[in-house]
């Protein structure tokens, strides 16, 4: 850490400060600047001692070194890790394409739309069964019936299953029929489901927070990682902005920007991250143009009848397009779709 | 609703489109403008019908007509909510005052604050047993020990205790120590979190997340509010934007904005919103200026050695002083402070 | 206009508000719903009527229909608006390459600049002599003695050149030496300089402001295409967010978005989108990949010695590679790069 | 500055880097920590190094120890500046009051609204007489014969008269008939504007660009002081965030943020910073009671005959109210009204 004075600071409240960040385990080197002194801090502290030393009034302000996550940084582990569960690989040059509806709403509908996802190169399918919606007046899905139609849908296509997990008593369940936890933007810093499914050993699928930053994202990451499961998957899904052409704004540049920083593979999720249909397509194309290590898709077999995300929801035609156009550009840079 | 078509559909696809409006149990009435054709949607539908629509081709826009949230609403219940727990009393022209530190420390820590911010006015503690923290390697609190030294803090004081529970299997232990439950910036969309508070006979103070839009706010509101528990105080406590040189961005105007739509009472954080401590006391006094019920102020004994959120923290007298200012603008408006 | 009068609005009131509506040269239908009653104005106004409206008490809110731009907008014009300058193609299936450093430093430095970006593929040369710094204490550019610069570049490389005026007393000056005139991203409401270019018969290069809608954006263009002007390049350059690992955001959904709605062809800066040189390339070929008619970088021949925008350019090598990989993007998806 | 290099950087990158910095004219100084190399780079160098050092490879990050603004700087003249035209008198403990409608619209209107703002308490009168606006289709002001009526009004009341400049080559114009100068926040970093204004020998009213940060917004200060004008008065009128409610949100925090670091006086504008009606009266209050120096406000004699900014402007009436609260909470504070 760098601790900057206010100008005009005495010699006197510089020692002190010294001498306070030496309490607090770290080493002080003190650096007579032209308009100010900086007191440089020493040490692998990662915690609270930035906060501390911020409030005190001789004070300018507190600047951290280090990143503040480690289990989930590329410093700690240089290869990317790669996931696998049945045909779903994602990362290591593999894009894992993962697709299906926003809902399980019954069995005809969730077989169907695993067929038809499969036949135009989904690796894994998605659909939640419990479903966190912003109204309490919404459809909140079908609950344990909805695991066990998506299971049923696995048994008929071999798919892996990606479906939420809400909260931390309903982790067993969920574990007992999906393949991959996926967990939600809105729990993106529950930290006791974080804690919850790092304690299983399936892979899970954190999806970023809409105000998220990198940092607060990884270290989301860190709880899980920090409680034994070793297999995240990071999911862009939009950010809230100013912007309201778009339901978020998909910013991909957090791509290539976590893939420099940690050796977890990146998803995007392009359906939440425009809310436009007409939109999915092309920031498919897009993300795996900029490496992302796969794709998840909302995809119904009749968009206009799903019961919840109906406006970003692709049919299984547009979706097939979207994928030979993804395959076409990962194939042209080296990599392989699906 | 309003459905807007795009320019040049069909008089067919504009008599389908009806149709359909009709087929989800509303009346379809047709307008042609000069440019567009928009069909009114009336009813009192407020679901996912939205979505529905707006997934056709030939629909360019949906506007919804009516809020979505229906028990929170002035609409429902003019009068003001006002919430009485021992001598906390927010709303109604009286303001609540909850101070205290972070989280618990010790319990000569906690009781030294309680008796210091009741002095200085406070009608209620606050102070975090269980805490969300960013990193898992931050201080988590003291957990039921925290929440056990908040009860002697309360004997010792009178003052009521506002406390934070983080997920639904702590809500009854929680709750017995607790005179006011709340429900983290982090968590106002953790929904199984929210259903569990509905269901318990204590007022909630709900969080405004930190990206979230005041219809998601009151939609969280109202899952607290459907399950029974009529007693929830919103806390505006900043939001996300690009400004750094805060924490958060402080959006008072989001007070008087709310108490036009909704009888519940609206109490502001500065502490969390501002995040640096010499910013506190003025937007304390600016919050009571444009009509909160009420402040959540974070102050320890000694901030420097605040165990988190020291830079945002005051003393006992920087609160005292502030409160001295709040008093003289709530008593000028003919408002009580405390 | 569709005009949603609050709950429990009088008949008299209705009727008050529909003749106000037809002051105002629209004609007023009234469509009474279940909770509100709603008046859509029909008409094709799309200026201030709107606000007009909205201030009345009895108003809820007011919702326009119709987008506010007409001449950049798709139901004008439906076929795409081609660009072409000496061997700079934006749209119609071509990808225009914009290259060159932030400023115009020196003969040797801008020449130098020219060579290498027309090697590696670009079609445009790009450079600063006019230069917007957010600090007075910053350079400002080479001013006329840049452009001049420029235009030496431009006969020894046959490259168009593409460069920033910031006043309108500057615009007939940069229009000597300039093929395409620049307005930068804090200059996209300024109304006079835009009205300055529009009366030029150059192609200008319109930047996104940081915090500019899409609507806003279309009409700062409308302004351009307004004085006569046809030929309005859009740029997508980043928006401002709560992110702060990149500089700004960038959104290229709104590159898809744009081609919905306006004829005119759009073009990414990924350098200012992320403001950090190992984000370029892959933002490049992602910006190809959603379909971008153009991409403008900046590219430095020692990019450690720029006296701007250092830690966003790449060096000429960086860029021919960031070239290859765009031109098997643009290949395999049907489109030719440069 | 401080530079921190990559983990892993040998001792060699380590050495040329420092030498780097000395040629750039700061001095170096190595620090090693226990996981990263850092070096600060002493001196007062406030420009472009800070870029060019985070150009370098080896360098994960350059962090500025310095503020960027110097003249603006309390650092530089600690006491309050207070600015004086005519009866309205900003800093200091007056609290200036500017009110009027959104634009000049005819002899009648805008002397009736001197008329009345003054009668309410009102120091100075607000008008546009040229007026940007985001389409070419909207009203556009009545230019120089609207500076000719607020002259007249002037001279009927004794208000200083505050109207807008939008572009150099009306400075001097504008300056014959205003008392002080506004820049729009769309012009905030129009240079050459600012520039001109730095030139005349009046009072110039700075507001805030929707998405500047608070750097940013000095430095357009640094540009209008270092051309030798000294009366720089800062507005804050709202920034630009995901919240649409309101038309813009208006963060207060800035206001004893700002009075910390700067000797200008801080005024605030609660109409554009809510665009609705209701929100400006309590929001007036709010600014009084953290300490703004002043408050702009749109009124108008009529508000829904506005010929712009209808849903934000208030009644004679409602302004008085609104004073009245406002100086209830100044004579409170110990501070004067008007």
């Amino acid at each position: 850490m760098i601790v900057v004075m206010k100008r005009g600071t005495t010699e006197e409240s510089v020692q002190l400060m010294a001498r306070r960040v030496e309490e607090l385990g770290l080493k002080a080197h003190i650096i007579q600047g032209t308009e100010r002194v900086v007191i440089a801090a020493i040490g692998d502290k990662r915690g609270s001692e930035r906060d501390t030393l911020a409030s005190y009034e001789e004070v300018e302000q507190v600047v951290p070194i280090l990143a503040p996550y480690k289990v989930a940084s590329r410093e700690i582990k240089s290869e990317p890790t790669v996931i696998k569960v049945r045909d779903l690989v994602i990362g290591g040059g593999r894009i894992g394409v993962i697709a299906g509806p926003c809902s399980v709403e019954s069995e005809e509908q969730i077989i169907d739309s695993a067929v038809k996802v499969k036949a135009a190169g989904a690796t894994a399918l998605r659909g939640g069964a419990f479903k966190p919606r912003t109204s309490p007046y919404s459809f909140q899905g079908m609950k344990e019936e909805g695991l066990k139609l998506l299971a049923a849908a696995r048994d008929v296509t071999g798919l892996a299953v990606v479906t939420e997990v809400m909260t931390p008593h309903h982790v067993d369940l969920v574990a007992q029929y999906a393949d991959v936890l996926q967990i939600g933007a809105r729990n993106m810093q529950n930290y006791h489901l974080l804690e919850a499914v790092g304690k299983v050993r399936k892979p899970v699928l954190l999806k970023r927070g809409p105000s998220a930053t990198m940092e607060e994202f990884l270290l989301a990451a860190e709880y899980i990682l920090d409680q034994g499961n070793q297999e995240v998957i990071l999911c862009e899904r939009g950010i809230r902005t100013f912007e309201t052409h778009t339901r978020f704004t998909l910013p991909l540049a957090s791509v290539p920007y976590l893939k420099e920083r940690t050796h977890l593979p990146i998803v995007v999720d392009p359906s939440h991250g425009t809310g436009i249909a007409s939109l999915v397509a092309p920031m498919c194309t897009a993300s795996v143009a900029c490496g992302a290590d796969g794709l998840i898709v909302e995809v119904h077999p009749d968009p206009k009848k799903a019961m919840s995300d109906a406006s970003q929801t692709i049919s299984p035609e547009g979706f097939a397009k979207a994928m030979d156009q993804c395959r076409i550009v990962a194939t042209a840079l080296g990599r392989q779709l699906g």
